[in-house]
C-alpha cells in the first residue's frame, strides 16, 4: 500500500500548525521551505534592533519535526504547481529542479513586501520579513551611528542620525519605539563625538492614525507614548519619493540615510501557480473548508488566502494562519482515516497587541482594551508562550529581563563590515 | 594643555588589553577596528558548527569601553602609517579617508589566512578568522546536509557528505571533531533520506602528527580520540590541489563539496605600513620593550609582531597578545605620568589547550600534561573566565550545559538561503 502524499509549502505559523495536526496521520508528508528555520515573525523587530539574536526567534524546522517520523523537510523554492499531474515544481538549494507529487497540497506561503508599484524604493528602504532582512536592517542602523562617530564634519551627523519608518502599522510602531529606546539606553553613553540621544526617529503613514487595526482610543494612547519617546509621527500624507538622500512626504524632504519600509505587503504567487480566482490584493479566494473551488485536495491558508467573515476578509495575522493550519490538518487526517469531514472553518479572534517601547503595549481583545505596563506583561507572556521551543522561551525570557534592567542588548553586531571589502 | 594622543589599531586580545591598561591614563585614546566587536576567537569554531550564536563570542567594543571616558572607538580600515607626520591613514565605514594623528601608536592587527601562495584555493576552501567567516562556514556545512537530503540521486550523497579540513593544528582538530559530534548528536535523527552519521570527516596535514604545538604524547591522545569519533586523519602529505570537486592529497583525490582551510596564517601588513624590518614570515621585528627599533613611540604586539625568546619566536596565541598589550599599556602610562620605564617584556607561558569533541581536551602547562574529561572541564572553565562580559559567561555556560545534555545547538541557521535569490 502506498501512503497518501501530503505536500506543505511554507514553514510559517500556518504550515507548521498543519504538519503538527498531521502528527499521527498515516501519510508521507513533505514540508518545503526556502529557509531552514521557522521564524517567529512577531519578534523580528527585536532582531532588527539588536535585542535578540537571530537564533532566538529562528528554530531549525528539522529540530521541531525531529520526532515526527512521517515528515520529511526539503530546503527549496517552489516555482509552480501542476494541478493536473498533481505535483509541485521545486528548485532545491543545490539548484536542481525536482517535482514533488502530492495527493493533498497545502500552500501556506505568506506575503512579501509591497512597494505599491514603486519598486525603485526597495533599494533605499528595505523591508522586514526574514531573518536576513532583520540582520541587514540591524547592520544599517548600527552603521549609521558608527559612521556619524567617525565623521569629522558635524553637518553630516544630522542625516546619519535620522531614521525614517514608512508605515505606522504594528511593525512600524514597534520599530520606531525600539529605535528610540535603543538610543536612550544602550547607545547613550557609548559615543564620544556624537550624542546618540539627539537621533531623530520619524514615523510616517498616509492613514489618519497609527495602528489602524486597533480602536481609536488605543491608537491615541500609542501616539502619545510615541511622542513621549521622542518619535515624530506624521500622518495623512503618502510618501512621494524615497532615494539615497531620504524621503519626500507631503512636499517636504526629510534627509535620512536610514529609511525602513514597514508599510504594505503583497501575497505570495500561490494564486498564479494555481491559476485560480484571487481577490483584489492577489490572495487566493478559498472556500469555508479552506480548499480552492473545484479542488478538494488543494488548501490555501494564512496570509496568502482570502476568506471573508461577516463580509470582511480575515486579517493577515499569525492566529488566522495557525487556526487554519490546525483545521486543514484535522480535515485531511479525517479524510485519510475515513471519517466524516468537520464543519466549516470558523475563526476565533483572540485579539491584537502591539508594543510601544520599553514596558508599554496596547492590547485589544473582544471588549477589553488596555494600554500600559500590564498590557506589556500580557504581551511578553503570550509571546514567550508561543515560541516554538522551550529552550528559546528560557533564553528570550532571560534576555528580556537582562535588557530591561541593564539596557544591554543581546546581539549588537555588524558582521558584514569593512572586513569583507579587503 | 593638549592631551597625549594614543592610537591603537585592532580590538583583538592585544589591543583590548592595551586600552584597558590605559584606563586611568591622562590621554586621548582612539581604538580603530574593522568590525564593531571584540571577537573571542578561541570559540569561533563553535559558531562555525552551530553550537554558539555569533553574539555569544562577539562583544560590541563600545559596550566594553562604555565607562572608559578617555577612549574613542572608530569603525574603519587602516591603510597606512606616516611615521614622520605621526598619523594613521583610515578609511571609515562611510568610505571617507581620514588621518588620525598619534603620539603613541600600538599596532595589534593580527593575522589573516595564508594559502602559501595558492590563493586560488581560497574560493573552494574558506578559512576561519572572523564572525563573517564562521557564519559562512556554518552555512556551507548545514547546506551540504540540506542538499543531500533533497538530492534524489544517492550517488551524489557521498561528495555532499564529505567534509575535509586542511590543517591539523588546534583549529583543524577542533573543527573536525566538532563536525563529527554534530552529525552524531544534533543531526542524527533529523533526516529521512540520508543518514547524517554516514558523513565522512577527513583531517589533513603535511606534518607527521596532529597538534604540533603539543607533546607527542598528547598528539597521540588527540589522534586516538579523533579516530574514536570517526575522523579520518591523514598526515605527512601536503595538499596538491583544491577545486570545486574536492582536494588532491598525496596523489589521491578526495571528492568533497565542503573543504575548510585551517592551515596557515599570514601577518597583517603592519610591517609594510611601517617599512621596518620583518622576519621571514612577514612579522615586524620588535625590541624587548615591544617597540620598533628607532621608534620608541611605535609598538607592535600580538600575532603580527616577532619577538624571540630563547632563540625561538613567541607563538601566535592570545596569551602573548594579552600580556604584550598589558605591558605596552603600562609602559606608555608610566612614560606619560613621568615615571621610569618597566624592565623588558617577559612572557609567562601558562600552557596550551585544545578540545577534541564532546567532553575531551588535551592540556599542557609546564610539566603538566593531561587529556580527557578533566582537561575538558579545565578548558571550559578557563574559556568562560576569559570571555569579555559576565553576561556572555552566563549565556555560554547555559548553552554548553544545554547542548551537552540534549545535543541541541544554539544557532543552527541558514540565514542567506534561497530567499535571497528571488
Amino acid at each position: 500500500m502506498t501512503r497518501t502524499k501530503i505536500v506543505i509549502v511554507g514553514a510559517g505559523f500556518g504550515g507548521l500548525a498543519t504538519i503538527k495536526a498531521l502528527k499521527n496521520t498515516p501519510a508521507q508528508i513533505t514540508l518545503i521551505d526556502r529557509t531552514n528555520h521557522h521564524l517567529f515573525q512577531p519578534l523580528l523587530y527585536q532582531v532588527a534592533t539588536s535585542v535578540l539574536a537571530p537564533g532566538q526567534i529562528g528554530s531549525p524546522i528539522r529540530g521541531i519535526l525531529r520526532n515526527q517520523q512521517n515528515a520529511t523537510v526539503i530546503l527549496g523554492e517552489v516555482t509552480g504547481v501542476d494541478k493536473d499531474k498533481k505535483h509541485v515544481l521545486v528548485t532545491t538549494d543545490d539548484r536542481q529542479n525536482v517535482q514533488v507529487s502530492y495527493d493533498y497540497l497545502i500552500l501556506a506561503t505568506g506575503v512579501t513586501h509591497s512597494y505599491f508599484g514603486r519598486n525603485e524604493f526597495e533599494k533605499f528602504a528595505p523591508g522586514l520579513k526574514s531573518l536576513a532582512d532583520a540582520v541587514a536592517i540591524r547592520t544599517k542602523i548600527l552603521r549609521a551611528f558608527e559612521q556619524a562617530e567617525a565623521e569629522e564634519d558635524p553637518s553630516r551627523h544630522r542625516d546619519l542620525l535620522t531614521f525614517v519608518l514608512v508605515g505606522a502599522g504594528p511593525t512600524g510602531v514597534e520599530m520606531a519605539s525600539a529605535i528610540a529606546v535603543l538610543v536612550r539606553t544602550t547607545l547613550k553613553s557609548e559615543f564620544r563625538r556624537i550624542d546618540p540621544t539627539s537621533a531623530r526617529v520619524v514615523l510616517l503613514d498616509m492613514a489618519p492614525r497609527v495602528l489602524t487595526p486597533f480602536s481609536e482610543k488605543l491608537s491615541d494612547a500609542a501616539k502619545r507614548r510615541l511622542a513621549d519617546l521622542g518619535v515624530e509621527v506624521r500622518l495623512g500624507h503618502s510618501v512621494d519619493q524615497i532615494d539615497e538622500d531620504g524621503v519626500v512626504v507631503g512636499g517636504e524632504r526629510i534627509s535620512s540615510r536610514t529609511v525602513i519600509w514597514t508599510a504594505g505587503v503583497a501575497p505570495s504567487p500561490a494564486g498564479k501557480w494555481l491559476q485560480v480566482e484571487m481577490d483584489r490584493a492577489g490572495r487566493v479566494r478559498i472556500q469555508n473548508d479552506l480548499t480552492v473551488p473545484g479542488h478538494p485536495e488543494i488548501f490555501v491558508i494564512g496570509d496568502t488566502a482570502s476568506l471573508d467573515r461577516d463580509g470582511k476578509p480575515l486579517p493577515g495575522v499569525a492566529q488566522v494562519a495557525m487556526q487554519q493550519g490546525r483545521y486543514a490538518g484535522k480535515l485531511i487526517h479525517r479524510r485519510i482515516i475515513g471519517k466524516s469531514a468537520p464543519g466549516p472553518f470558523s475563526y476565533f479572534d483572540k485579539g491584537n497587541m502591539a508594543v510601544v517601547g520599553k514596558g508599554f503595549a496596547v492590547l485589544q481583545s473582544g471588549k477589553i482594551e488596555m494600554s500600559g505596563f500590564v498590557a506589556w506583561l500580557a504581551w511578553a507572556g503570550i509571546h514567550l508562550q508561543f515560541l516554538a521551543e522551550s529552550s528559546l522561551r528560557v533564553s528570550v525570557f532571560l534576555q528580556w529581563t537582562w535588557t530591561y534592567w541593564t539596557g544591554k542588548r543581546g546581539s549588537r553586531l555588524i558582521v558584514n563590515s569593512t572586513q569583507q571589502k579587503l
